[in-house]
Order: structure tokens, then sequence, then C-alpha cells
């Protein structure tokens, strides 16, 4: 089924341990493009402004992603960060952060992707993510993310925002801030409460608990990654093999839901092998199916 | 199968969010035992001294927990620990420790125990772990715990238990100080290089990663404990499952392995569901089966 993705388009500059890329192609839409296109045709909603030397066309090549929703503002420039990863890779601190073309007003969903059944809305102001979701005109399974920014200070739009949606995808920090609950379990299920029937939580290389709303639970580790050189965009290549898989198979129950979270999972062990993109554009589908098969032998008893 | 483990029996005083256990029991070999107890006979190895204040014939009536090996000195105190654990529960601090009759000659396995085939070497000075080794006739599965001290300040001695060792268990600040290396599977494989035949890295609240010397891996998140009053004794209790399933079995093949990595995972979580034993004492054997399978379910995909 189609699958919409809102986010943005960044260029990078990335510091980790294992050495620095500079002015690389990043940004949560790119990461989950990718991510997803090897699951199931994507369409991607963004903006960039007339510097961004990537065309996205060629970095797509060969891959059913639509940029139709991709905007070039030649007046704008595009979102940049920079950021460096410590020694154990766990947390990172941002350098720099540019907004750019990201403060001004969100890119229009195109009339050809109103019709998507299966949309993904990444991290930005809860009150944009609205206004992108409402040009979607009767979407199946609807996905946000969010940050900790959003949840200080802007929460009720927040809460707004998760009335429509079906799944929230959070990391472990923001999920007990926004439940005010230390406990993954019990944070898990009074966010279910504030409207979500899906809540994945992701805890890095400690891997993720998905709750859902009629009881069922599923915890994975993270798959154990013998080298990781850049965590970035490991989120959102882990939500783009989540829905990429809910997508492809047009199904959201638990056994599906179940093996998305692994794909996910996978997909992202791959992000965080190599830099920016490259890790992702160095595998192909077997390499994924692969891997989901050493995740199930590694984890099942 | 026959299984022995020497280590402390403590007086433990225990601060939480969720309240205060005065001098209440503990111990590594008491949680062990009560542990292990579940799944097969346990032989105790541990020293006391007068002022103890409980009666472990008591404390262990209706289990098959053999007390032979439990010294008594009457010119001795008993070892003391009081700790604080805070809002997370993920890190404590020792508040006051008085080492006492730990600080003495180690206790003597009795005769009757040196036949023992499954052993549990519970945190101490490697040095001394190794004398209680030495007296064990002819073990089929040695298994050693340690902390950050040990390998700080008498690397040279646990090197040498290593070698002795089929299997060190081990938190994860502890494996990465020991291999000197952050990535936990990287660091497993360097301890395995170091003589034990499996190693397992406990995560907490993340569970535990098991490596095994021919390359075999298993990942198992924890149990997701909704309550949490006192993680005292957690480490233990899962090394008393995961032994206790393993002498029952009289088996280490990797299937096995596996399986009690799950009933250690089981165990602990019933530990520290309430203060000092009282999560254990409140059991029996059917609840561990019934969340081992729970377990099954949420983690199988």
């Amino acid at each position: 089924m189609s699958l919409l993705v809102t986010g943005s388009v960044a260029i990078d500059t990335v510091k980790t341990p294992y050495g620095v890329s500079e002015n690389c192609l990043g940004g949560a839409a790119v990461y989950f493009s990718m991510a997803a296109s090897f699951f199931t045709p994507v369409r991607l909603v963004g903006v960039i402004g007339s510097d961004c030397p990537f065309d996205l066309a060629e970095v797509f090549a060969g891959r059913d992603v639509d940029l139709t929703g991709l905007e070039i503002r030649t007046q704008s420039k595009t979102f940049r960060w920079a950021g460096t990863y410590h020694d154990d890779m766990d947390n990172r601190t941002t350098d720099s952060l540019e907004l750019n073309v990201l403060a001004e007003a969100p890119p229009r969903v195109p009339d050809s992707f109103r019709d998507s059944k299966f949309v993904f809305l990444a991290n930005t102001a809860p009150r944009l993510q609205h206004q992108l979701l409402e040009q979607v005109q009767n979407p199946a399974f609807v996905a946000a993310d969010t940050m900790n920014c959003w949840i200080e200070d802007h929460l009720d739009d927040l809460k707004s925002l998760l009335k429509k949606t079906n799944c929230l995808i959070i990391n472990e920090d923001e999920a007990r801030m926004l439940a005010n609950e230390h406990n993954l379990v019990r944070a898990g299920e009074k966010i279910l409460d504030m409207g979500p029937s899906v809540v994945v939580t992701k805890k890095g290389e400690s891997g993720s608990i998905m709750c859902c709303a009629d009881g069922d639970k599923f915890i994975l580790p993270a798959y154990p990654a013998a080298e990781v050189k850049d965590p970035t965009g490991a989120g959102d290549s882990f939500a783009g093999g989540f829905i990429g898989h809910l997508a492809q198979s047009g199904k959201t129950d638990f056994e599906t839901l179940k093996a998305a979270i692994a794909y996910g999972t996978v997909v992202a062990s791959f992000t965080i092998a190599d830099f920016s993109l490259n890790g992702l554009t160095a595998i192909d589908r077997s390499d994924i199916d692969s891997r989901f098969e050493t995740l199930r032998k590694l984890t099942q008893f």
C-alpha cells in the first residue's frame, strides 16, 4: 500500500570516534525513504533550499521513491545540522543547527499523494505535523515521531496530534518525559491512553518495546552490531523498516507489527555501520532478509 | 546434578523510592541459593558471625538447601551492607560497608561438597575464589562473578581464575572494563579469549547477552516488570536461575544455555518486585514456569 513520509532533508556534518563526515546528506525523510524503499514504494514530502548540493533523484535512482513532494525554494537555504558522537556512541552533542527552510511554512502534500494509506510524520512541530496530516484524505495507519522540545513546550499540540495517530515511535527518554513515568512499560501504557493504539519505544543499543492498546506487548533487543560508525539516522531508518514492512504487507495485526519491529531493527543496524546513507546504499533486500533470520536465531529460545 | 555456591551472607539495609528495609537478610550466596532451589538441590558455602539474627535453616525450610558449609564464627561479625537506590533504580550508592567476617579467611568447602559438579563462585577476591574452587574435586561447569575493584586491582588473579572457569557472569560496565572495549559483543569475545567458554553480560533492565566460544550468541531482554521495588540480589538471583536450570538439566549445550538465560531472567524479575527475599519466597515453581512462557511470547516473532 502507498506510504507517505513528511520530514526533513538535511546537510549534516557528523563527527564520531571513527571519523568526520562533512556536509553529507541526511534528514529524517531521507533516511526513512531509503530504509522503507527496500519494502514498498515511498512518497517523500520535504523542502530544501537552492544550496542543496545533492540531487535526490540521483540519490534514490533505481528505488521507487516519488519525489513529487520535494519542494525546492530558490530563495531559501537547506536545513543544516552538525553533531558529535562521543566515545560510547550513546549520546551526541549538537555542534550547530541552522533551521533555515524548516523555519518557513511547511511543504504542501501533492494532490497525487493525498490518497496515501500509510503515513509517517517525522519529527517537527506537532502543529506542522497536524497540518501535513490534514492534507491526507483517508489514511489507514498514521505514525509519528516527536522530541523533547515539543513535549516540553508544545504539549497541547502534541496531545491533539496523538488523538489522530495510530502509532507513536519515540525514544526512551522522550517516552519517560511524555508519560512522566520512568518504567517504560507503564510509560507506554500511559501514552496509549493519549490516543495511539501502538507505542514503540526505542532504546538505542538496548532495542525496543512495543505496547499495543489491547495489552499485547513485544520486546526485541537491538541487533548486536559489531561495527557502529555513525548512529545518525538510526531512528528514522528503524521507522522506515517498520512502516515499510507494514505498508508492504498492508496489515497492522500484532504478528505483522512484531515482524515489522524486527525489520526496523535490522535496517537500523545497517545504517549505523557507516556514515550518512552509505550503510543503506551498500545493501540489498536479501541482506535485510538474511539479517532478519540471524536476529530471529539470536533471540529465540 | 549437584550445585555448589560460595559467597556472602549479608545483613543489608536498603533504601529505595518505595521504602526502607533495615537489617534484612541478603548476600550473594543467599539470593543465589533461594533462586537455584526452585530448580535443583543447592549446597551453600558461606560464613557469618555470632551477631547474625537470621536462622538460615528456617529461611530455607522446605527447600533443598544444604547448609553444612555455613560456618558460624562466634568471635566475628556478619558482613553488612547498606545502600540507596535512586529514582531511576538503575544505579545505587553504597552508604556503608562492613566486611567483618569477609575480611577473614574464607570458609572451608565441606568434604561432602567436594564432589559438586556445578559450581558458582559469587563475587569476592579472585584469589579466594581460586582457593574455594581448588577444594572441589572434578567440577563439570564452573561459573564466576566478579566486580570492578578486582578488575582494577587484582587483574592477574582474576585472569588466572578465568582460565579455570567455564563461564563468567558479569555486568556490562565490568565487561567493558575487563575487555577494555565498549561494544558488548566484542567485549564478550575478548573475555572468551581469557578462558571461559561462556560469557554472560548482564545489562540490568535491558536484559543480557550470552557469547559462546564457538561463536553462538543469544540476546534476551529483561522481563518487563511493572513493579520494581528493590533491585538488590537481581544479579545473584539471575545466576541462581541460570545455573540452577543447567544443574537440573545436567547439560550445558547451547539450547539448554538459552533456556537457562530465560529462567535466570524470570527469577530475577521476581526478586526485584519486593524487598530482600520476599519476592522469591512469595512464589513457587509454577509461577516461574508461567512467567517463562510469558517471556517467550513477549520476545518471539
